[in-house]
């Protein structure tokens, strides 16, 4: 094999890693649980064990490996390589990521943010291949954004471009995650979704949520909401068409920005079914601009849990020089 | 004098047009009134007429121009040159602005929107300069954004990018100009402070409002609403610091998309005084999530009325390859 890359997708409870070749075809990959508990020390042995395994399983030796790609969740600070304080990695504050994965693997460590990397991965790879401005919105527990501009990730000033989640949609709304009120998160994520079904419960309702959830109201997830309006209960349908009714909202408001020829949507929420999509594709299509609603597809990902990785893998290739082709 | 070129800023009620060096330096400008109402053709005419009379003026032979940049009010479409249905030049329609000005001048024509070649003109002789990715939002009858990303206009897939006055801010909020409720224009812009008031005086309050509007309710602007504001009115400050308030939710949200390390604030809104300014400030400051707050310098624009004539010599001395330094 000619040099190839690896790409590693880092998430709160797996590491999914594959060694791939110039043209981003997977050779080897394997998935192994984070065990983020253990601490960053622990974390990052494991991520270069991985390492060392596809490259085994592909038959390829250390100096055939021209870069590795790693997404992370973040806050991070992409070109210093450090993870700052991520929620989804506890305990890890300020790990220099991309210098110690170095350190154990010697290969060079190209870092980013999950959301860019999944942008990017449907870009080169999946449900934006042709696009030339492309926006990715993740809808899971938060919501996320990665903009990619002329085939590079769109990052701004610090890294910290694509905050989506964070845009107001409702100035006097619910309490998000980030301490303000009516953030785009706190109305339409999966998590908004499972508060708005513990209220109803605790204001006595919602009885078919919380039979979902084996009538345990700790247990109350998106999913809950999901399976009770797939039963034909209203007031999940309720809550999962407004959620996709503000969704919409927040897309709007960066097609009107952003004016982009694609829309990939991705993350676990949209399997809260087609009442979410359709929603969600009613207010976008009511909210947005007529020019800007004509020049933007809107496509669900195709790469699903991979596209993190395969941006991860982009982002090597991108980064040692092998530019890839637009499609 | 070398090779130069002439930038144009075509408004609703002034044509402006300059002629400038290869480094920007304006050797003659001269304003005249549009005169919309007589149609395209004339006002094409005029703008022809102050082009020769610049070059007259700078005593510079038709050969020497090297470009002609040209900012209108949109709707247009960039690429083809053509102005559609500007709300802002009543009658045009469909005009191809760029073509007929290069027949009628005999030089190269370039046109963009008004708040796009003001951020470019902000970012190359303004309150830009030495920034790598600007946002220039302008406040006044409407809301309007122009984006700079490493020294270009980002215009997105259709041109159509920076419709940052149409983000939903307040789903249920007040009918706004495009037909939609509770858009940034509807809730933070000249107008929707003008149309905050004549609801107090509909409601027969709004007295010291209505007085510095002459006691005519069809008479009231925000700048009636500035004025009583600034003679201790506390309702004028409550619809001044409501809109700024808004206004700030608003630039939050751009702030945390895009991540710049540049806003510059124009339009004639701002001159609502300092509680309009500080109310957006505070709001953003709140509403922005830290580390892209971090990022940004927010202020105003120092070309002021001039902002979209600086940044058609800039579109004009970029087109022709006089491609600019940052500074």
């Amino acid at each position: 094999m000619n040099r190839c890359v690896v790409g590693v997708d880092l998430g709160g409870t797996k590491i999914y890693t594959a060694l791939a070749d110039s043209r981003g075809r997977l050779a080897a990959e394997v998935r192994v649980p984070t065990g983020a508990r253990e601490g960053p020390e622990a974390v990052i042995g494991r991520i270069a064990e991985t390492v060392r395994r596809v490259m085994r399983e592909a038959g390829v030796g250390p100096g055939a490996v021209a870069a590795l790609g790693i997404g992370s969740p973040g806050p991070l600070d992409q070109a210093a390589g450090v993870v700052y304080n991520s929620p989804n990695l506890r305990g890890w504050i300020n790990v220099p990521l991309r210098d110690r994965l170095r350190e154990a693997t010697g290969i060079s460590v190209f870092l980013d943010n999950d959301a860019n990397l999944a942008a990017l991965g449907e870009f080169y790879f999946g449900a934006g291949r042709g696009s030339g401005n492309l926006l990715y919105v993740t809808v899971s527990t938060g919501i996320g954004a990665g903009i990619i501009i002329d085939g590079r990730i769109y990052r701004g000033a610090g890294g910290g471009a694509g905050e989506a989640g964070h845009m107001v949609i409702s100035p006097g709304g619910p309490l998000c995650g980030c301490g303000r009120k009516g953030c785009l998160e706190s109305l339409a994520s999966g998590t908004a979704m499972a508060v708005r079904a513990a209220e109803l419960v605790s204001a006595g309702r919602g009885k078919a949520i919380l039979r979902e959830a084996g009538d345990n109201p700790a247990a109350l997830t998106a999913a809950s909401v999901a399976r009770a309006a797939g039963a034909g209960d209203p007031e999940a349908a309720g809550i999962i068409s407004e959620a996709g009714a503000y969704l919409g909202m927040g897309l709007a408001n960066l097609i009107n920005v952003l004016n982009p020829d694609r829309l990939v949507m991705g993350g676990g929420a949209l399997e809260a079914g087609s009442l979410f999509w359709d929603s969600m594709a009613g207010e976008l299509a009511a909210r947005a601009l007529g020019p800007a609603l004509g020049d933007v597809t809107v496509v669900k990902s195709v790469l699903g849990g991979k596209s993190g990785l395969m941006g991860a893998v982009a982002l090597a290739l991108d980064s040692c020089g092998k530019r890839l082709p637009k499609e």
